[in-house]
């Protein structure tokens, strides 16, 4: 016997065979037996559970029920799903509720932090946060009339924030730092106990979206400190495509901010009909409308089953699949003109890890048609390994090294065209 | 042979007969064979093929495209979707698009208003409006600084308003008129065509819900030259509890606005992740955060439905059942103190009928626990009946009246409490 190199398929499988998460693998709906997915920072895939639940939901409740569904749970859903993913993110109860998109509750809070801080002209961020979070900013600040400064820290190397770069962007003119937690191209992972702590010492409020962490990455919340935050529930959560966002904000904040979008749902007797709006308490005034209650309810089962397996063992999994793929990548891409598009410290990372080739984009086209490896594209070279902790294998992540290995040795990508307009 | 009286049942079971509609109450799941839904104005009914439409959009969908769900028809929902609702409120192509809850699209839509006639002071409603929309609209104008008079038009009678005294209402400090076509207590039809003509002769703009008329009530938007509208889709449109609602643009006004709420999918090109918002041409620019992709095409068997049964016999229908209602109300109802809280006349009146009591409440809980029979109650006295022409019948009408007559004369309803509280 010789010792199984990190190369073989062998040792994939025996890391395999010691993960004690591997049960929840069979808890989803796996497209293809020979599809290896990983996009799950794009969309989670389907846990039956799912399937039965939402059985459930659209024969009896919306079927038989009719609308005394609402006094059969779906009027508490938001507040009920808010205190699951409270317990993803480090929060005590009555801090986080479940509605709109991650773009409408980004606003509402944006909204709300700079009227709290109303004599502060700036706004922290970053060149590398999500995109659509920076529209919704440049909006609030359009909105309330151009008053405010938007300074987008630089990263150095398009991988990474400085720390020490970022704390001191953050000073006294600072009214809001809004970040993504873990950057959407190169899955690096903020400090976010040490900004957070800068941004408190001289006054500034932290916002931090997260979106492309919550489900894969370790979140505390409470422990930090924390204003505000908001995430989405279908990327790690698997709570289905566009399925409804979350927000949090701390509890001594509650009372001192409104939502800017007043609704039905925020007031504090929804069913009087009052004409004038008085908001409700805690977090039931950031509701606004009525919550699109199919895609609600469908976030709910992926929770539980993330609640099952825990964070703490999630995050360990996750590590222990990037870091992985980083070791497989030394061996098999580097050689091939990949540069890896992430952070090599597991503590900077969230679950993705970007490789980077000149030919990324054709790349990427062939290993989705031709090799049924489903990873994603971002502009201008990346290449996104998702790795879902509760269904993703060391031999998906073996398979993936594997076949983009054999795109490139083969040259399976030349035929494709160069046009770079696409979903994935 | 005698003529059958209008209140036999048998007289109910002819109008059944004579219906070119009664074919598309097959086409809806009923919950219980002797149960009368007469909620739709809430809620609507479940079509089979939405629970067909729903199991390949989980199964198939999400479960087998995965990501590549969003080449497959997703991507294009919020837009083609919008497509089929514009068919129903009488509106040429590319004026409409599906996305978020009406009172978030009734924030952008006031918002995007305001700022546009920012040189006047005024905004004309009434009292009879949705207190959700005042609501918003208190939002708005707290947002904006409190610049802004919001003068409701009261009502004479707690059914309708005085179409003189709302014209004379509106005028050159008038920004915005906002309204709900039909009122949400009473059924009153406002007169969309007069209103918005009032409101362009002195330069004021038009912002109309739709959510207790579209589905059920004759809307042109584009012949009345309306400036914008919202509604929802979960109420005479059958798309699932809190399905997304819609708005409308006119065409040439969606180069003069945007929304405040940008999002990536309001962008010109939202994959190419661009960092400065750019807004898309015409509607899309009114989309923000991905939208709750199940949830969304639930609605979508249902408006096919609808344009297959064509809103001109909708709306005949709709006459048709809420004039017999108030036929049998007139014979059996007034007599045991009951009054009409609706327009008599058709052409005033939306798809539900408001009966008022002194015991309406109690009556109403009788009517659910007792008598199988699904209205709703608003405060103070009213007992709403909800006509959906799709599913309702004339011997549902009937046997609403009917039972309604059994829970009075029977006192029935005595041993109910008084409190208030419910979602019904």
């Amino acid at each position: 016997m010789t010792t199984p190199l990190p190369t073989n398929y062998e040792y994939a499988q025996a890391l395999d065979a010691a993960d004690n998460l591997s049960r929840f693998r069979n808890e989803f709906v796996h497209a293809d037996e020979d599809l290896i997915y990983v996009d799950g920072n794009s969309l989670g895939q389907l846990p039956f559970r799912t399937i039965e639940r939402m059985q459930a939901v659209i024969a009896q409740e919306w079927g038989q029920a009719l609308i005394r569904g609402w006094n059969m749970g779906w009027y508490e859903a938001p507040s009920r799903i808010g205190a699951k993913l409270a317990q993803l993110v480090g929060a005590a109860e009555n801090q986080v509720i479940a509605c709109d998109s991650t773009s409408v509750n980004l606003f509402k809070l944006i909204i709300a932090a700079l009227k709290l801080r109303s004599d502060r002209p700036c706004i922290v961020s970053d060149t590398l946060n999500f995109p659509s979070d920076l529209y919704v900013l440049q909006g609030c600040v359009d909105l309330l009339g151009q008053r405010h400064q938007v300074h987008q820290v630089p990263s150095t190397d398009t991988i990474s924030i400085d720390i020490d770069a970022m704390c001191a962007a953050i000073d006294e003119t600072t009214a809001l730092v809004t970040l993504s937690h873990v950057v959407f191209k190169s899955g690096f992972l903020h400090d976010m106990a040490a900004i957070t702590k800068r941004a408190h010492e001289v006054g500034a409020l932290v916002l931090w979206d997260l979106s492309h962490s919550v489900g894969a990455a370790p979140i505390e919340l409470d422990r930090c400190g924390v204003d505000f935050a908001v995430g989405c529930s279908y990327k790690y959560l698997n709570g289905g495509p566009g399925a409804p966002a979350f927000l949090y904000v701390r509890r001594d904040l509650q009372d001192q901010i409104t939502s800017p979008i007043w609704g039905w749902l925020g007031h504090q007797t929804p069913f009087t009909f009052d004409t004038d709006y008085e908001p409700a308490e805690g977090m039931s005034k950031f509701l606004s409308g009525t919550p699109p209650m199919l895609s609600l309810l469908a976030v709910e089962p992926a929770l539980d089953l993330m609640l099952e397996a825990g964070m703490e063992s999630i995050r360990h999994k996750s590590v222990g699949l990037s870091s992985y793929f980083i070791e497989l990548f030394d061996a098999m891409l580097a050689p091939l003109n990949f540069t890896l598009g992430s952070p090599r410290a597991a503590a900077q990372r969230g679950s993705h890890v970007s490789i980077r080739h000149p030919e990324g984009y054709r790349i990427n086209r062939a290993l989705i048609d031709e090799m049924q490896v489903l990873p994603d594209f971002r502009e201008p070279d990346n290449i996104r390994v998702g790795i879902a902790p509760l269904y993703n294998s060391y031999s998906d992540i073996w398979e993936t090294a594997q076949r983009i290995r054999t795109v490139v040795e083969e040259e399976r990508y030349v035929h494709y065209p160069e046009q770079r307009l696409s979903v994935t």
